[in-house]
């Protein structure tokens, strides 16, 4: 693909370990929700704050497709993380109160078992002999790692994007187990428009003759289909508004490329796919994004406010931004009025943040005191 | 590119020729607005209604980027056009009153000189040394069109989508020589996330191996970057609304292929990708595509307002959608002002489509009466 353009792929862009990640092996088989099973699933995670003698101050965290568990830094390791402003102590996630334990998802490639594991039956990567992923095979294997950590219950279990869901699927499975949700920008499931965004991007991914039907070499695999699939990514990340205020028509530095970019929004497009490129395996990919087409809370009773009705949470907040075509703020206003019917003490925050999706991890100001006030009321 | 799926490409889907297709040369050197010329240009056209004695009676159309000039059936071919039921004997472009004139875009590939017509000096096809095209272009070959069949003065000139920034340019260019504009889901610029999704669509395109840099041979081509650029287009021109009632979860029948479609939105949109590969030139969809980028009223006064107020209009009609996310109502609305404030009677209609972008084409309870009432009241 791109025979014509020249791609600076840079070294490896694989984040470095973080030495605060700490890694656990589920011994035995986990049997997969779909059908399928793993053999001693490893979950990577992280953790900030103390646990407490009672151990009831665990703030279980949930990521979005992307991100590795290094969500803030810590003494032993003092690289920014992804929800760096969000979560430490004093901040809004106050590792001062919460013993705050941040899991990468089964599937993801940042030290949990997925696709580009070793299947030990064979010795060589998985890849499309994964078995189909679910979210609630994420939440699964989570609650899992708690237990092995003696942990039974937590305080609260929250997550952005596809962590929200992960989140829903958690207390969903379990119920009880938790007695505050926390679902930032995030839905009780996929509606068309997001589906077909995602398709798409896996489309983009699995048409990269690079792919070669997901068994590309470790470490190899379709980058210029990543890159794609992330620009598109980014389109449905953010929001028209944010970019006419921020590009507006301002004029790239064009190249002698034949239609390369010619306007900023595209040249901001290209430095941002370029960075994802080689950072994240593409089979992880593929598996995660469709899991959260799959997922679907009506799927735990036969409609939303049976499923819901299940819950035995005591508060829960929920989080929109008005800007966010990909979660649309009708679907958290959903997911918050059945959270509400179903007896929950439910607060819904519609914040006007200009980001779209992406908000959560940049409008600081608006998410900090949404997030903040919410959790220091527990 | 995508050697692990089943792609049915059927026979050529390039529509057949209306016989009610008229082909005009201009004869001479035609000066591209950004540089580089070409020769002896032919347009291809067609009409309905009669030219009344005073030829006073001229509604000239522009289309949005893929029609050709075939808009509506006629006695000479009875096959429907892209706006059958919007034009023609006692509908809302009523042919009763009006000689409707619709023109294919230059640098299009339904009968006009486009990157696909043989080069007279190369005797080769254009392909990528087809000079830069922009609306002005388009609209400047129109105007000489028409001079060529005696019609210095139009009645109004219209356009839907790239047809309303066709029509502006039009406007722009020869003051005084239209009296009427009809912008139909248009806008004066397109704004980054509108640069951005066809910058990615051209991108999908020039990616496909089978591109060859534009060299590709005539019939051939990038098809499956053709496929992957209607999907995205899709997802442009629809909204997340129509699309949650018309499909919701619905599953499609799913085959063999890992990662194929699974929800009913999927296979919507394979099929229309499908529908399209074949029946567009992919040089000519670069060309057009990149010129709805570039096009800015601004740059015909130094400011939008500037530009306007050079108009010598009587009336104009400005619709828009409100799901429309490519060409967003606050654009549709700023245009109408803008028209407003340079002392042109503007009317300024914002319909409740839930189609989107394309709701023009489909909505006609809501477009047969908006557009009607207007042209009926001239």
């Amino acid at each position: 693909m791109k025979p014509h353009l020249t791609v600076h792929s840079g070294a490896s862009a694989t984040p470095s370990v973080s030495p605060a990640r700490r890694l656990v092996t589920l011994p035995g088989k986990f049997a997969m929700r779909l059908g399928g099973e793993l053999q001693d699933v490893q979950l990577a995670y992280e953790s900030w704050g103390s646990l407490n003698q009672a151990k009831d101050n665990v703030l279980l965290l949930f990521t979005g497709l992307s991100p590795s568990a290094h969500a803030a830094s810590s003494g032993e390791d003092p690289a920014p993380g992804w929800w760096e402003e969000m979560l430490g102590p004093d901040k809004s996630i106050d590792t001062n109160l919460f013993h705050v334990i941040c899991v990468n998802s089964l599937g993801s490639c940042f030290g949990s078992t997925g696709p580009a594991s070793i299947d030990a039956r064979t010795g060589k990567p998985y890849g499309p002999a994964f078995p189909t992923l679910t979210l609630e095979d994420v939440a699964a294997a989570a609650c899992k790692l708690l237990q092995s950590l003696g942990i039974e219950r937590v305080r609260a279990v929250m997550g952005p994007s596809m962590g929200g869901m992960s989140a829903l699927a958690y207390v969903l499975m379990h119920p009880g187990s938790a007695e505050v949700l926390v679902s930032i920008s995030s839905a009780t499931h996929s509606e068309p428009f997001s589906i077909a965004v995602r398709s798409l991007q896996r489309e983009l991914i699995r048409s990269d003759g690079a792919w070669q039907g997901g068994h590309y070499p470790p470490g190899d695999g379709p980058r210029e289909g990543m890159r794609l699939a992330r620009k598109l990514g980014m389109i449905s990340y953010r929001s028209a508004k944010e970019w006419a205020e921020r590009f507006g028509r301002e004029r790239a530095s064009t190249g002698a490329e034949p239609f390369g970019p010619e306007f900023e929004v595209e040249a901001y497009l290209e430095s941002r796919a370029e960075a994802f490129v080689g950072s994240f395996d593409p089979n992880s990919y593929l598996y995660l994004s469709r899991a959260m087409d799959l997922f679907d809370v009506a799927d735990h009773g036969g409609s939303v406010d049976k499923a819901l009705s299940r819950l035995k949470l005591k508060k829960a907040l929920v989080v929109g931004v008005e800007t966010d075509i990909l979660f649309p703020l009708h679907q958290q206003q959903a997911l918050a009025e059945g959270l509400s019917r179903a007896g929950v003490e439910t607060s819904f925050v519609q914040l006007p943040s200009k980001q779209g999706h992406d908000s959560f991890l940049v409008d600081m100001e608006h998410f900090r005191p949404a997030i903040g006030e919410f959790l220091a009321a527990l």
